[in-house]
């Protein structure tokens, strides 16, 4: 029996930890801040990557791989770009450990110093423009559109499964243009491409703007980013595009011969998502019963619980139930008959209802006779009794109707909790009694910036794009502003 | 123009080096030892991912994540284990970097050493079984199936692209037993399933057996491999299953309640295949002329290259060429067609070839008028000019006729260089002069086995499992011995 989740409104943070635990996805392992993802988790990861992967190859960009290992002196190229992951840089320093005679134990071989520090990537500029000024003479070989997938370390002080952890997994894509025109719609077509999955897989309605120079990558020019609105009223930062100019590009003298016959810097994007989506997609949806998953993403779409009192009963069920796993599975849904005789069937119920499968079959005898199935869906916990034959439409249907009910649901969160305030006042007691997004004015300042996030601890999330203009007063400093900006308290 | 490979019979090491780069398969990087995998090796890796991964689930495995990062004292639990990696560990002491003042350098913050030191993965049985210690009680919680897909650092002095390299990537199963039956029979499933994937995919024909205590896994009971055998006469280890006995469950103190009510160790096996394939791939069916793919692990399996000395006429041809790769594309066949008008035909026809592309596909205009077009064969060379309606036909078929063919060619060669030896002057005289498998009598002992080595570089690659039962006297030291174990000088 799972039914031990602290609920929401109780503690909003501990609620996300039991659920992540009790829905098997993911625990703390023994190395400090690093997680380990458990197959029913990293099921769910493989459907995200499966979906995005996808979606890169029909925009034109391939995989490659890249070491995880970085000198410590390619950091040092992009002043920017040092200073904003030098603090939290996993070090390599040695490569070798051995016996130690005296204590008897395991130690490093201090003979086995590296010349030169190796870093282990907290994000991949520095070694992929390493590369590419081997890869890049004249405009015939731009653009260059990678994508990898891989693990990250930065060295976080305070993590949380998925949401902020050392090491994380996730996919960046490096792209090389012999324009700043094409690195500019390259950097909008990415986080196009993630406001797109977000919402259509992930059924999280995201709000698509740029970032402050405050918030921005540590070596853009300009950051791009979607953010959405989790169900405690704080903002989730989903995906980020940048436009990095010529600075990577300088940085590792990566120059090409333009089409006019003269030289120039290439221009550069970069891009990402990663395991911190699971976080977005558990905190968006989930309820206090468990995981609450959109059908595109789920592992399995649809369970099959039989209910028996007998061996005989569960062997005539159990008939019935493999038939309609086949029709199921024909019509491309992914199906598990749970016929496990080790628990019960309510143990079952609240089992599928943690982990968050949309919808769940139940037959038992009497359905036997009345030729009708029970079907009962996860997003609204209905039930409602089915003809045999019409099983397929139905569970097909409900794969379409949960996947926009779930996001129907979160689009009205946000309605509900996206407030356009003019008041300072009002603006200080949304952030800390009833938070959400907040649009307002903003003096353009990074002072004002930073005081409002010292008080308030909200930050500008982005300049939407769809911000338009509207003359008005900055809610902090009452200096003039033409357009609202989103705030938040942040994860 | 990409005709500047070294020939084989010149300098094979060469040769294959100078075919990954010229085939666009990957580089060296900046940092010791790691390469960077470009696109077009990535997407054959992805091949070999995603067939993998297929089977694995197939039978049953799951694939979840654990960390890159180990603590130093998990590798020290298993004395064998520490024994076979410490010499080869990256070794994580910091996790900061900081701005020097006096030298304005970028510089590792002695501050922020670790109070123990984190070891880079070169394998994941310790972070894996101290996590398999919270999930396993009982014989309910067993089997676990476990996989994944992760990268891999191990400290090679002399690495070579995709053969030897210091990071790389890999799949790592790691599967916890009730039984030790259970176990053995993983272990045994796996090495088939790798020789099943080695014969059918890679096209490699492989020799399953048992390796000897000396070439063991570090911590492993037995050690079970699959050996290949590369147009140099040197085997190459496609993959290895591990039986680990109750080692590692003793190490890490994993033990559950067996259906008896009594308590025991749980039963362990690993198993791993690398981007050392990809090695193994080039270098078992390549030629002079490049790459040689296997049909199933081509990314591009058919190209088509436009003739034409007018616009006029490459509108023309390309018609039919769209109109064709659409056909081809519609019978599941991944088709290229490069209408470049950047290139000549003989610079593209040298490029496919370079990068092993199985079938080429030429169209000129006076094709057109014949209804024809031309059809040639990347691994034997041999062109056909075929009727228009039948390129598909022509085309599916081919794939599966290369790709047997392939395989074909590697049995014969394997064939052709594997010998029955029973005199010493006669096997050093193969190892020295045309190496090749040697099938020989070994007197068991570790000391034989070494000297062998030490005076002719051959080691026992295994034991195989259908040696068969027949007395003889030891190659070298002259006593008796019951099967022949298989010899050869490895990569």
């Amino acid at each position: 029996m799972a039914k031990e989740l602290t609920p929401r409104a109780e503690n909003y943070a501990q609620w996300y930890n039991d659920l992540v635990i009790k829905a098997d996805l993911a625990e703390n392992s023994a190395v400090r801040g690093c997680m380990v993802i458990k197959p029913y988790g990293y099921a769910i990861w493989e459907k995200i990557q499966s979906i995005l992967d996808g979606m890169f190859k029909k925009t034109g960009h391939s995989n490659a791989y890249f070491p995880l290992l970085i000198p410590k002196s390619f950091f040092s190229r992009e002043a920017a770009h040092v200073e904003g992951f030098a603090k939290e840089c996993a070090v390599v320093t040695h490569y070798r450990l051995k016996n130690d005679e005296k204590s008897g134990k395991i130690v490093v071989d201090e003979s086995a110093k590296l010349e030169e520090e190796l870093i282990i990537r907290p994000t991949s500029e520095t070694i992929i423009w390493n590369s590419y000024r081997n890869w890049i003479q004249s405009y015939r070989d731009l653009p260059i559109l990678i994508n990898q997938w891989a693990n990250v370390v930065r060295w976080e002080m305070r993590t949380r499964l998925f949401l902020r952890t050392t090491e994380f997994l996730w996919q960046e894509g490096h792209t090389a243009h012999a324009t700043e025109q094409e690195a500019v719609e390259e950097t909008e077509k990415i986080i196009n491409l993630y406001a797109d999955f977000a919402e259509n897989y992930l059924g999280i309605p995201v709000i698509k703007g740029r970032k402050t120079e405050e918030e921005r990558f540590a070596g853009a020019i300009d950051t791009y980013a979607i953010e959405g609105l989790m169900q405690d009223g704080k903002a989730l930062q989903c995906g980020t595009s940048h436009f990095l100019g010529q600075n990577f590009a300088r940085a590792f003298d990566v120059q090409f011969t333009t089409r006019e016959g003269n030289l120039d810097y290439v221009w550069a994007t970069s891009w990402g998502v990663s395991t911190r989506l699971m976080g977005a997609l558990i905190m968006a949806h989930s309820d206090d019963n468990g995981l609450v998953l959109p059908p595109r993403l789920a592992p399995v779409q649809v369970v099959i619980v039989p209910i028996y009192k007998s061996l005989e009963e569960l062997g005539r069920v159990s008939e019935t139930a493999v038939r309609i796993r086949a029709e199921l599975e024909a019509a491309g849904l992914s199906v598990k008959f749970d016929d496990r005789d080790t628990q019960k069937p309510g143990w079952k119920f609240n089992e599928y209802e943690m982990k968050g499968v949309p919808v769940r079959i139940t037959i038992g005898p009497r359905d036997l006779e009345n030729n009708t199935v029970e079907i009962a869906r996860r997003d609204t916990l209905e039930k409602q009794v089915v003809q045999g034959n019409s099983v397929v439409q139905v569970a097909k249907g409900l794969m379409e109707e949960i996947q926009q009910n779930i996001y129907r649901k979160s689009f009205d969160f946000r309605t509900n909790n996206t407030f356009r305030v003019d008041d300072w006042e009002e603006f200080r007691d949304i952030m800390q009694n009833r938070p959400g997004f907040v649009l307002a004015h903003w003096d353009g300042t990074w002072e004002t910036e930073i005081r409002i996030k010292e008080e308030t601890k909200a930050t500008i999330r982005c300049i939407p794009f769809d911000a338009g203009s509207e003359t008005g007063k900055c809610i902090y400093s009452g200096k003039p502003s033409d357009k609202r900006v989103l705030f938040a308290i942040a994860y």
